[in-house]
């Protein structure tokens, strides 16, 4: 033991200061104080590349994560897979879902892969624990192990070895940076968001690569989505046919409860919405010719759903009836009784309607 | 639908340019870029109030949450109630824990509120899952349900139970502001922590009042646990039975796997800590006579856990076998591959050894 007097810490008293972050977009009450807050940064952009909007620092490459399905899915629509192998809207909807692993999820992509001729075994993702707690408590009582295919990118990982097989080409595999399905991600990504660098990139939860793009390119290249003016009229097919399939079939995009989910559905078809992890938020918005994008810099997911409810309905794109409970979420305790507020903070909050 | 030339979004860009924040403590790593950033602020104190270590601003009230404990379970051990009821270190560190309901945890508080002619229906914490997954799992097999002596919280509940019963007072209530348990931990708080004003107050997550204090308040407070000179001695006896209860119990005063327990494996003896949500952590260390207390901004666990297992090597307080362990989490994906890591900052990254 050290005599207190031999120690050092007044030589190394650090006083670091005021630092630059991205603004406050959420914050939490509890009783009168406010106990966190999560910082971010939003872009809103059109096809073109025009910032019509924008907190915080849009300029870093962020990952999209999951938020990136709608335009992983792309090759999917594009190419003709699709139709060589009877894919509908139900499909490309898995395509581009993060699924809470229902039986409306699993059931649907179990029958697509035998479609290919392909199982479970196929899949390159992992197994992670059924995120739907009826269906993870049921599957507990039964005995039963979480798949492959309960996955909450088994849709996507489906979908890229659809690609593939229509390709002819090696299916083991899909799943790393150089094989044809990844490398056709990153050029259909570079050219949405108009980057025609090599793009970085990391290996995202389910083993597929995930690239990074910035926030601005990243909601450039969701307007395109929403704004087909100016693609080839195979992309313009392709998107519009990837906007409809998510908005069609929400609760495929996600599933019961989930943000997404309620989100399209109190938008009437009108946004297509995905999150991703680690605090992203991805938002299409073909009435006004739009995409957003927005991430929490601390990776928060319950931030990032507080934020894209809030600008969507700044945008006056969601149900007048639902849209106060989709921004302002009660903390309950394990008594249910409300003992502070998840809102959206100052930054926030002195956002003028959009529309 | 609105035409795009209607938007009033040029009128409303927002730059809101830079922000004051605390330092970024813990980032996370994926391929080659940082994903997720988490700030914070960190208080190392010793029992006058000295602060001999900072980072950010440590002035703000913050919500202890569940590092309040060891400071709530202070009347338990200082009025008489402990040795009333023959209580041992076991209950005593069960009194400081947020467990995580395994068997070892609550078959001791349902023994304890027998001792004590009360049962579960006398607890105001409410239910919610059982945290250590088998045993949870095992609960859904047989068809059980989780009661209020899973709740993390209950040694916690059932020591302000001792005290009232030990003060031959109405116990109904006991988890209610005004009632005279509570107003002891208000008032123990404030002189501990040199605080004469009436402490802002939440609820917490089991119901009871969570008083605020800065982290510089918080870390004086802990101090006292550590260096007991200017103690009166009912008092200066109390928290050494804290102490040595905590560090006797490490798994009980969390769980197996949790960071608190493996903290205190790791430190043999010579450290207590607890964590508390919302990125909370506090931390004693008896031999140097310091407390320190930290909150992450954003209230993540994860870097909470990265920060508290940095400062307390860096104080050379970890067994080195461990340490290094603690502090760098790899991040695995559904493949166990790992993809990246949570890792000091550099705001903590630069501070050199403290002892």
């Amino acid at each position: 033991m050290l005599p207190a007097d031999r120690l050092r810490y007044e030589q190394v008293a650090i006083t670091l200061g005021a630092h630059v972050a991205n603004p406050v977009l959420v914050e939490l009450t509890r009783g009168t104080l406010i106990e966190s807050v999560h910082r971010g940064a939003v872009a809103i952009s059109d096809a073109r590349g025009k910032i019509v909007f924008a907190l915080g620092d849009i300029a870093p490459p962020v990952y999209p994560r999951s938020a990136l399905k709608p335009i992983q899915a792309l090759p999917l629509a594009e190419s003709g897979a699709a139709d060589a192998f009877g894919i509908g809207d139900e499909e490309i909807a898995l395509a581009c879902a993060s699924h809470s692993g229902e039986p409306m999820h699993t059931r649907r992509v179990a029958s697509w892969l035998q479609r290919l001729g392909l199982g479970e075994r196929d899949l390159a993702c992992g197994i992670h624990p059924v995120r739907y707690e009826p269906v993870a408590e049921e599957m507990i009582v039964r005995g039963e192990k979480p798949t492959r295919i309960h996955n909450n990118c088994s849709g996507k990982h489906t979908g890229f070895l659809t690609v593939a097989r229509h390709w002819n080409i090696a299916t083991a595999g899909y799943e790393r940076h150089e094989h044809p399905v990844q490398q056709a991600v990153a050029k259909t990504i570079g050219e949405l968001s108009g980057i025609a660098d090599e793009l970085p990139w990391g290996v995202d939860g389910c083993a597929a690569p995930n690239f990074a793009v910035s926030l601005a390119a990243f909601a450039r290249a969701l307007a395109q989505f929403g704004d087909t003016e100016n693609l080839p009229s195979e992309r313009a097919r392709a998107v519009r046919r990837i906007f409809q399939a998510m908005t069609k079939h929400p609760e495929l995009v996600a599933g019961t409860g989930r943000m997404c989910t309620l989100l399209m559905l109190a938008g009437h078809g009108r946004i297509a919405v995905k999150t991703g992890a680690e605090g992203v938020y991805a938002g299409i918005v073909p009435e006004l010719k739009l995409g957003i994008a927005l991430k929490i810099d601390d990776g928060a997911g319950r931030a990032a759903e507080t934020a894209i409810a809030f600008l969507l309905d700044r945008m006056n794109l969601l149900d007048r009836k639902e849209a106060r409970d989709l921004i302002y979420t009660p903390i309950r305790n394990t008594r249910d009784a409300i003992v502070g507020e998840r809102r959206p903070a100052a930054a926030l909050a002195q956002v003028p309607k959009l529309q």
